[in-house]
């Protein structure tokens, strides 16, 4: 975790565990999208919802790769972490932890994600304004 | 809203919406979930997890009633609203709320919860504590 | 269940359920929307994806009342169920069931949806081909 | 697609897109999942729900890395595929796709797989029968 990680605490809830009573694995990438979202609604005025609305860009993910260490529990307190890999001109990775606590490192994941035209699927540029939040966090 | 309501703020996620861009219904039932969850960690020092995982006492729920009044688009600020109408013995009825920061409501719901063993799935008594908690809130 | 109940086998999925082993209530109305869906595709020759996605109508719930009367287990083998109760101008209702292959119902749950444009949220008729299919049915 | 691959057919719903009309992408673990307890099923008479409720042995995944290379809309037909890659003694890797009915791969994943007891959520060997089945399927 470095000064720059975004942050979000979260307690596991009953909702996102299954019949093992552990959290159903696809739930951390919903905790992920939300985080991603709070995450540039910190970085633009307009927010995630300007960015996919008004301006109908996209951020669909192509990439994804994640290791699950340790369970987590319904009712566990947990840091959900962001954190920026690289940036390029059409896609950045980023890299999200989910670490209890208890300072147990739960699950990690690498993520490349992808600007693109809502109306063609197609990639396009990083908007400036946003690159430039980014680099300047 | 008395002051008794008890409240949290939520902003709705994109991982909420549906294709048409709001609210995709079901979701609405699973944030009620976790803000009863949180009305329970409110009441009880061991929280909702205590009473599920330590006493095994499960909340299921046996009646809801739903209206649906205005849309939620992603994106919005809200207020997640829980109220308690009535605590018998083994069940209660609480009134739950969604309204927009712009003071509409998009929606609101009643719910009978039953108290029952996870051991049986029959209904038990709401523990004392518990019921005492509710009572002095 | 009538003559005109159309029906959808389905088998409880790990996924839909939670940490107390049974259907996570939430889920039977995701599980009713699909089957919603699958009712739309069996009258329009386009599906629920033309209708949303070419025509621009959405099907938004306005009312919901469900009763909860069994629980559902992970694993069970149920029948998902939807009759026509009245079909209006902007309106239709429908009932919705859940019965195990035991014979025991599960939970049933009475909706009603409105048509709406997707541009202006706002009521329109019914189309006049789903509105005579569903007379045809 | 070998002679051995599990494959379910599956049309994509309105609940698993998002706001901007594509498969929000968590939703594809979620349809492997049921897909995988579909294929245990497939394997043993007792089905995935006797592996989890009867043997207390979970499968919980300790790796997942995917590739997301077109997008699936609401509304599309496609096949969800099961190869197994390689079987070890407390685990096992999974090859995953999502094909679309244009020939189109849509997303592919390879998962490993570890079974533990749900009661300590420690690595327990594959029961020989689960093992023999897979081997023999």
């Amino acid at each position: 975790m470095s000064k720059h990680t975004f942050t979000r605490r979260h307690k596991i809830h009953f909702s996102e565990c299954d019949p093992a009573g552990i959290v159903f694995y696809p739930q951390y990438f919903i905790l992920f999208n939300d985080l991603t979202e709070s995450w540039i609604d910190s970085l633009l005025p307009e927010g995630y919802q300007g960015l996919i609305l008004g301006r109908r860009i996209g951020m669909p993910t192509v990439r994804l790769d994640a290791s699950f260490t340790a369970i987590s529990r319904f009712g566990d307190d947990v840091d959900l972490e962001l954190d920026v890999d690289h940036v390029g001109n059409r896609s950045m990775s980023l890299e999200l932890r989910c670490v209890g606590h208890d300072g147990v490192l739960r699950m990690a994941a690498k993520q490349t994600i992808v600007t693109t035209s809502l109306d063609t699927h197609q990639a396009v540029p990083i908007p400036e304004d946003l690159k430039a939040a980014i680099e300047r966090r």
